[in-house]
């Protein structure tokens, strides 16, 4: 007869020994299976499909120590920073969201009208972030927040692409002199990528005012600098012909217009580029783009002060989707070729001077400036380089066994002890487990001390207490074993 | 001009100051106006109610903190029994939720229809852990769990009861032997609440075989028997008469009937009412009701080994109305007569040991038990509690501060350094902030440490090391900076 402690082994090591690659293709299988069962099943009015969500998914335990380790990195930096912490509902009155998010509103969750209140659960942190401080009339804050967010895009969950993912956002807000905080954030952003080793990165660094005064001086009209943007956003997965196809094809744009702005867009380097462009009597026209270039100026100073300038690259066809973007705006990239960690955007934020504003009813502005991390991306790099680590997912220090039948009452009381001094203890819930079977618990989850009672040792006074590991036992005396434990415990760990 | 730095110190005091009583009140009157301008606001197209959706909150600084001093000894304690955490998506198809919540599927929150699947707001942590469990095949696991769960109930937000909420369960799944893991929940909650000072408390127990046999025995239609246990769960707040005014005119039950009922459920005891109902003949008659006094006995046995017997009260009023209990129902409730800490349950749970087999495509059990801790009842007595004490909500250890202006770069550049050995720094974001603030700001924020640099000490290759609350200072050799504040942080807290 198996053990339940046998079993919870088992679980362990299943979940170990599993390579991520290999169960995401079980589970594609599986998707696949339950959803070809789906039609038949509900036909037959018989059992529904038993999976997640589209687009979302269960963390196991082996999955939350790596994402605990990764959290615990993210806001120790955050904290290093002087951030604190507040937290918002996940659902917000729908026309809280409403304007915020350009093309990709449509990707919004609506809760279903039950009577009451229209809401959507919310598609970033930083919408309601600054509902918040307008509400509470908040004029200076900084502020870290983790929590999950909800887009209906279409999930490519193998590149770390979900409909309910983490964001961990870190936000200035408050009256400052220009670009210090702006600065502070890709400091942030490096040294949170280089403590989870992300080390090959780079931070690509635009500004609003430089692709709006790019539009400017090519001509286009300013009705039009959204949609083309838009496009030009799209450099990052398709080359500069598709775009421009894009732009004077479906967008209408003069196709003179789109060459002058292809000389631009496809340009990108660091504050020689500044200079550069600072230069160039025709982007110069434009009043905006002197303005974002002088910024990017001070931007590459301050980035050299603070250690970061290797990591920056001013990359002129970075433009990001969200309507709120005000000034600089950054995206942070793996640039590690390892093909298996993909690459992709992991970490992008910006300046949003005038979001708070829309908030307020007097319409009072707070400037803000954040980045974002994505962490599910660097969650599923991490989980494939360390699927081969052996990884405790419990942290029992002390398992308390028995060596024969009828000891149940006296395990109970050893654990109720060791609980009450607050030792992380555990023991088998059958009556009369088999000694066998409690060792092999404490080998396979990695308990570092058993206690093993027999009738004839309790009877004299002392019990066994065994280095699990070594497989070495002593003789303690039952009186002295939790002073004994607890002088073991605090010994450094082997 | 007031610097940024005074106002996030100015931020910070207002949170410490205000008593939650205030906030309360404030936060009624505000949204009381808020509502009262939604219908001019609305017929006049003017800007929308600046709230959180409705019985829903957000958390600021002072709050999280409080909160996640809560969760550290929460999760200390699950660790101490042996627990792994797992996560799943704040949404599971709208099927997984259907029919295991009795008469409070109602509150249940639905997504909109946007194409695609049906899904629904988790109700509690239980259902979708279940749902993992036979999803996963894992036949046996101790989990643990903290995270929000949505109810469209009428929200007491006062009374901490609120439409989103956080959950903190500690589940036991797996085949064991009677009662151990049942009565180990116990020493759980009783582990929390004692480590969160809410030591006057009580756990309620019952069994649902004990109601069934009880039912059986007064002679309650079996098909009867859910309705009549609903009616019974009411005595927690309505006197027995009213109680039984339900059973008999709305439920139809005969009043003799209804009376034997009464003769059982107004009864509460120890291990002493179990042996009494193990001697009443009648309630005896039911096999079901002795093998829930069996089962009692047990737990009372255990209860004693585990020493929280004395925090055990068998209650035969407690019904719980959640489809899926089949064994043990526990229920916590504070018994503090402080009027402001109020009464009422903060913790609940109990054994089910089918529903796991709901999911399993060939109906596979896997017994569980497990308990649920209400937090938010849980907090607002604590920040009722730490409302007039100071509380830091940021961890920065070092302030840097100019005393002249023009030394911004110094500033980054110690900065910089102090970060890249992992200690807690901020500046001012001001290029040349006045000294005063500077010093105001630590001292407001409770910063241990201030840098103050100068251009003449500068050149002499020094800085003063000012300590915030002696205001003490002294010279330090620019260079050796780094070491000396090493040294001053890994000293004890002062």
């Amino acid at each position: 007869m198996r053990l339940v402690n046998l079993m919870c082994g088992a679980y362990h090591k299943q979940f170990r020994c599993l390579s991520s690659k290999i169960t995401e293709e079980v589970s594609k299988l599986l998707a696949l299976k339950a959803q070809q069962g789906t039609d038949k099943d509900e036909k037959a009015g018989g059992k529904f499909v038993l999976k997640t969500a589209k687009g979302t998914r269960d963390f196991n335990p082996r999955q939350m120590v790596i994402r605990q380790q990764a959290f615990d990195k993210i806001i120790a930096c955050f904290k290093r920073h002087g951030a604190e912490t507040l937290d918002t509902p996940v659902f917000e009155l729908k026309e809280v969201l409403t304007g915020k998010y350009g093309e990709d509103s449509k990707l919004i969750y609506d809760l279903a009208d039950q009577g009451g209140e229209l809401l959507s659960l919310r598609y970033d942190l930083t919408v309601p972030f600054a509902r918040f401080l307008a509400m509470n009339k908040v004029g200076s804050i900084k502020r870290y927040q983790l929590g999950k967010v909800y887009r209906r895009d279409n999930p490519a969950m193998t590149k770390g692409r979900f409909r309910e993912f983490f964001q961990c956002d870190f936000d200035i807000a408050g009256p400052t002199d220009p670009m210090i905080p702006d600065v502070e954030c890709v400091r942030v952003v490096t040294e949170i990528l280089d403590s989870l080793d992300l080390s090959e990165h780079v931070v690509k660094i635009n500004h609003r005012k430089i692709l709006d005064g790019l539009f400017e001086a090519c001509g286009v009209p300013e009705t039009q600098f959204r949609a083309i943007c838009s496009s030009v956003d799209k450099l990052d997965n398709s080359p500069w012909e598709d775009v421009r196809r894009e732009m004077t094809d479906e967008k209408g744009l003069d196709p003179e217009k789109a060459d002058q702005i292809g000389q631009y867009v496809l340009r990108s380097g660091q504050d020689d580029l500044v200079e550069q462009l600072l230069a160039d009597t025709k982007l110069c026209s434009s009043k905006s783009a002197v303005e974002g270039l002088e910024a990017l100026k001070l931007f590459f100073r301050y980035a050299e002060l603070y250690g970061v300038k290797k990591r920056v690259k001013f990359d002129m066809s970075l433009a990001r989707g969200l309507d709120y973007y005000t000034g600089i705006i950054y995206e942070a990239v793996l640039t590690n070729q390892n093909p298996e960690e993909g690459v992709g955007s992991i970490a992008g934020g910006g300046r949003y001077d005038n979001l708070v504003a829309l908030f307020d009813p007097k319409a009072k502005a707070v400037p803000c400036v954040g980045v974002s991390i994505g962490i599910e991306r660097i969650l599923a790099i991490l989980e494939n380089r360390e699927v081969n680590l052996k990884m405790r997912t419990v942290e029992t220090q002390v398992y308390v066994a028995a060596a024969q039948k009828n000891l149940l009452e006296d395990r109970m009381k050893i654990c109720t002890e060791l609980w009450d001094i607050g030792i992380k203890t555990e023991m088998s819930y059958k009556a009369n487990p088999k000694l066998l079977g409690q060792l092999q618990t404490c080998e396979e989850q990695g308990i570092p001390w058993a206690i093993i009672i027999g009738q004839s040792e309790l009877e004299k006074g002392v019990v066994k207490l065994r280095h699990v590991v070594s497989r070495h036992e002593e003789e303690i005396e039952r009186t002295k074993l939790a002073d004994v434990l607890k002088e073991k415990l605090s010994a450094p760990v082997f």
